[in-house]
C-alpha cells in the first residue's frame, strides 16, 4: 500500500534526525486522498453540514497517520508516541478554518527531553468549547509551523509531494532548477502567482515566527530547499529566485473613463462588493484628454460575473468594456529587484527582443510581472529562465 | 453508498424516537469495513504493535461515523451534536481491550435534557493517562450497554445486521420464526453456540445492569426481539426459545480410563494449560469394571493440539485415545427447561424417532446439548424445530 510506504519513508527520516542527537516532533497530514474521501461523506451526508460536525469527521485522517508513523518508528527501534490535537493545541476562531492559539508545552516536552520523538496530527486542535476543531485545508503545513514556533524548535522540516521550490514549472521549462535557498517573501510571492509547494498561511506564519523551513520530498531522500528571513551575505544566489506563470487571469478593459477622482474606486468597489479579487490595476490618466483607459484582471473564473458586476453599477460610464480571457501573467521574484532596477528593464528588454507585447505591468518590492497573450507566456518563461541565468547545466546537477 | 445510505436510515429511526419525545443518545459503529481496513494498516506499519497507537488508529472509523450521524439527523431538522469518547467515557483495563468505567453524564445530560440528541462513538473512551482507548472488538454494543446504564436509560435499541434473534439458523430451517421476546440467560446460551448477533460481553453486561435491550435491523423497519431480565407472566411464548446448531466441534474418546480420583482431572489438566476449551465432558463409571471411557468435545481447530497435549501428559494410560472431527452440537434453549423435565424427554424422544444416535448428552439449567454426527446435523435441528412448535405458520408471518 502506497500509504504505508510513504509513512515508512518518512519514518526512516525521522529516525535519522533522533539518532543525530535531535529532539524531534512530526506533525503529519492524511495519507494520500483521506481527507478527499472524508470531505466526500460530509457533502453526501448532508450538502449543508455544521462546521463542528464536519471536523470531527474529516479530523480523522491526521488521527489515523500519527498512530500510524508512531508504531512504525518504534517498529523500527525508535521511541515515539502519538499526542492527539485534543491534548494538545488550542485554537480559536471558526471550527473548519480555526487558528493555533496556545501549544500545551509541558506534556511535549516532557517526552522530547526524554527522547520520545512526539507525533501529532495537523491541521486540527481542540477549540474553546472542549471540541475537536480543523485548521482549514493546507493545514497541516501551518499547524507544523504553529507547534514549531510554540516549542521554540530550531527549524521545521515540510515533507511534501514536491522535492524543494523551483526556479520555474518545470513542465514549462525543463532546465528549471531546485533551489537551494529561497527567502520567505520571495517564496510568498512565487506561492501566490502559482507555484503550489506550501500552503501561503504556512509561509506566512514562518516569515512572523522568523521560523526557518526546509521543504523536501516525502518521497526521495534528496536536499530540499531552505526557506529563510534572509539571504544574509549568500552570494552565489541569483538575484532573481524565480520565474512564476499563472494561466488563471482574465482582462478587463474600460475605455473612455472619466479622469475624475472616484473613477477607479467606483470600478472596484462593485468588484469587491461581488466577493472578486482584482490582481494587475493599470491606470494612467493621459494629460488634457478628459478620459483615459482602466485596465485591470481577474480571475478567470469571475470574469463574467465581474462583466455584469460593473455594468448593472452603471460605474463604466459612456465607454466600452473590452475583456480577454486568453492571457497569462508571467512574474520575475527575487530580492535582488528591490536594490537593483537593472533587473526589470532586463525583463522587458528581453521580451521585447522576441517580440511579446505587454498587455499590463505591475510591480512590487520583489516581483515585477507583465501580463501577455497566453500562447505567449510558455516562450516568456523560458526567455526569462535564460536571461536571469537560471537554466540548470546540462547534466541538471543542483 | 452504502455507508451513508445506512446512516441515514439510523437517522429516520432517530427522528422517529426523538419526536415521539424521547431523550435519545446514538452509540454509533464504525461503517461496514472500515475497522477491518484500519485493523489491516496498523498491520502493514507493523507486526507487533504498540496497543495505544493501536487505538489512536482503530478509533478514527466510529468517530466519522459519529460526525456524519450528527449531521444527517441536522439536516432532518433534529437538534443533534457528537460527543468524543474522551469527552465523556473513562475507560480502564488493558488499551484495545478496555472497560468503561464511568460516564460523563453532566455534559450529556445537559445536551439530552435540552432535546438534543447525543451521538458518541462506540468502542471506546479515555484511559487513565488521558490517551484513547478502545474496547476491543465488538465494543460498540457493550459501550451502548455500559452508556445506556450510565445514564439510567430505560432501554437500548441495538440496530445490527439482522433484524432480530431467530428460533433458529434460517439457513437451515427456513421456517425458523423471529422471537419478540427473550431473556438475557437464554440469548447468552444461544449466543454461545452459535447465534451470533450480540456480543456476549454486552449481553451479559445488560443482565448485570438489568438494562432491557431490543435488537433491530439497521437496514429495514421492521420490529425487532426483546432481550429482557425475565418473560414475566408471558404465556404466549414457547417454554423453547431456539436451537443452537454448532459445527465447530470435535470429539474426543479416551478409552479404559482407570475408575480412580484424579484420573478425570489428569487429562483436563494438560488441556487447560494449552489454553484449550473442553466443552462437553462426559464421564460414568461402569460399577466394578475398574476402567471406563472418557468422551470430551474441544473446538475442531485446537484437535490436534489437543491430542498431542494429552500424548505428552501421559494421561491417557494404557487405553486409546479416539477421535471424530465430524460432529456437531445441537442444543435446545428456553428458560422452561428450568421447570419442564419433559422438554429435555421430549427432545431424546424426536431425534431417536429419526434414528439419529447421540454421541454425547450435557444439560444446563436452561439448555439441553446433544453431539450427533455432523452429516445428521440439519436433520436434527429441523425436525427439533418442528416439535417444539416452533416453526412460522405457512406465511412465515410473525
Amino acid at each position: 500500500m502506497a500509504g504505508i510506504e510513504r509513512i515508512r519513508s518518512v519514518a526512516s527520516r525521522v529516525k535519522r534526525e533522533a539518532e543525530a542527537g535531535n529532539e524531534v516532533l512530526v506533525v503529519v497530514s492524511a495519507m494520500a486522498g483521506e481527507t478527499d474521501r472524508l470531505v466526500q461523506l460530509c457533502r453526501e451526508a448532508a450538502a449543508l453540514h455544521d462546521r463542528q460536525e464536519y471536523d470531527v469527521v474529516v479530523a480523522s485522517g491526521e488521527q489515523v497517520t500519527a498512530g500510524l508513523l508512531a508504531m512504525t518508528l518504534q517498529n523500527m527501534g525508535v521511541k515515539a508516541r502519538s499526542f492527539m490535537g485534543w491534548q494538545l493545541l488550542r485554537a480559536t476562531g471558526v471550527h473548519g478554518n480555526a487558528r493555533v492559539e496556545a501549544v500545551e508545552g509541558a506534556l511535549l516536552g516532557e517526552a522530547l527531553s526524554g527522547g520520545t520523538v512526539a507525533v501529532i496530527p495537523g491541521f486540527q486542535g481542540v477549540s474553546e468549547d472542549g471540541r475537536v476543531a480543523t485548521l482549514g485545508r493546507g493545514g497541516s503545513d501551518t499547524s507544523a509551523v504553529a507547534i514549531a514556533a510554540g516549542i521554540k524548535a530550531d527549524r521545521c522540516d515540510i515533507y511534501t509531494d514536491v522535492d524543494g521550490v523551483y526556479t520555474t514549472d518545470p513542465r514549462i521549462v525543463p532546465r528549471a532548477r531546485k533551489l537551494t535557498k529561497i527567502t520567505f517573501e520571495e517564496m510568498l510571492e512565487l506561492a501566490g502567482v502559482g507555484a503550489k509547494v506550501l500552503n501561503v498561511r504556512s509561509v506566512g506564519l514562518a516569515m512572523r515566527e522568523k521560523m526557518p523551513l526546509r521543504v523536501l520530498s516525502a518521497f526521495e531522500d534528496l536536499p530540499g530547499t531552505k526557506i529563510v528571513p534572509d539571504l544574509g551575505d549568500d552570494m552565489e544566489r541569483n538575484a532573481i529566485a524565480g520565474i512564476a506563470a499563472d494561466r488563471n487571469e482574465a482582462r478587463i478593459t474600460l475605455t473612455g473613463i472619466a479622469d475624475a477622482p472616484g473613477t477607479v474606486a467606483a470600478v472596484m468597489g462593485p468588484l469587491a462588493k461581488a466577493g472578486i479579487q482584482v490582481d494587475m490595476i493599470v491606470h494612467a490618466a493621459t494629460p488634457d484628454a478628459g478620459a483615459s483607459d482602466l485596465t485591470f484582471t481577474v480571475p478567470r473564473a469571475s470574469l463574467s460575473q465581474a462583466v455584469r458586476a460593473i455594468e448593472s453599477s452603471g460605474a463604466k460610464g459612456d465607454g466600452a468594456i473590452l475583456t480577454d480571457a486568453a492571457v497569462a501573467k508571467v512574474s520575475i521574484v527575487g530580492v535582488g529587484i528591490r536594490s537593483n532596477p537593472e533587473l526589470a528593464a532586463t525583463m522587458f528588454a528581453t521580451l521585447a527582443e522576441r517580440g511579446i507585447n505587454l498587455l499590463a505591468v505591475s510591480a512590487s518590492e520583489i516581483k515585477v510581472s507583465v501580463l501577455v497573450a497566453e500562447e505567449q507566456m510558455e516562450l516568456a518563461v523560458r526567455v526569462l529562465h535564460t536571461a536571469f541565468g537560471l537554466d540548470a547545466p546540462r547534466e541538471n546537477d543542483v
